[in-house]
């Protein structure tokens, strides 16, 4: 039996969590993207201290004004959660070499 | 206590499986991203039945031939993996809506 390796389990889990919120659909709507976001990054949100916040992030993500953000452009949004958090860890908490 | 969601353990799992194959740089050489495939994505590679297959996606990644993949570059390639599985999945896995 082939057991996955951390990286792959995290990918699934990306792509499950999407499809838990976006249903039989393939794209979130706003409404799927904010039930997202209250569930998934609800400290997140709490921090921004912005009620539309949401709004401003599903027009970052809504490129073509559809009101439908697929698999593509939610990860865009995981890709700049991810990057800003890399920056903070390398920047204040990674052990540096001495 | 706050209890992770399933997105930020897969984000953080995303970070720390990346800093464990660069270890005290915040980069990966080729040979850190060979280590990395082999132990992450052995079946995938196996799949290409391309020995340069590694050297390949290095070259796409390493945009200024530094031998340096930073943590930017080495979601590019998470994200095309995910949306390359994601597009598998919805195409001949995802139940369809009757």
């Amino acid at each position: 039996m082939v057991v996955p390796s951390e990286l792959e389990v995290a990918m699934e889990s990306l792509m499950f969590t999407f499809h838990k919120f976006a249903g039989d659909k393939n794209y979130l709507t706003k409404e799927d993207l904010h039930r997202l976001m209250d569930s998934q990054f609800g400290e997140f949100l709490r921090n921004q201290n912005d009620p539309m916040a949401v709004d401003k992030i599903m027009k970052d993500l809504d490129q073509c004004r559809d009101n439908k953000v697929n698999f593509h452009s939610f990860f865009s949004l995981i890709a700049g959660l991810s990057i800003a958090c890399n920056d903070y860890y390398t920047k204040h908490m990674k052990p540096k070499k001495h």
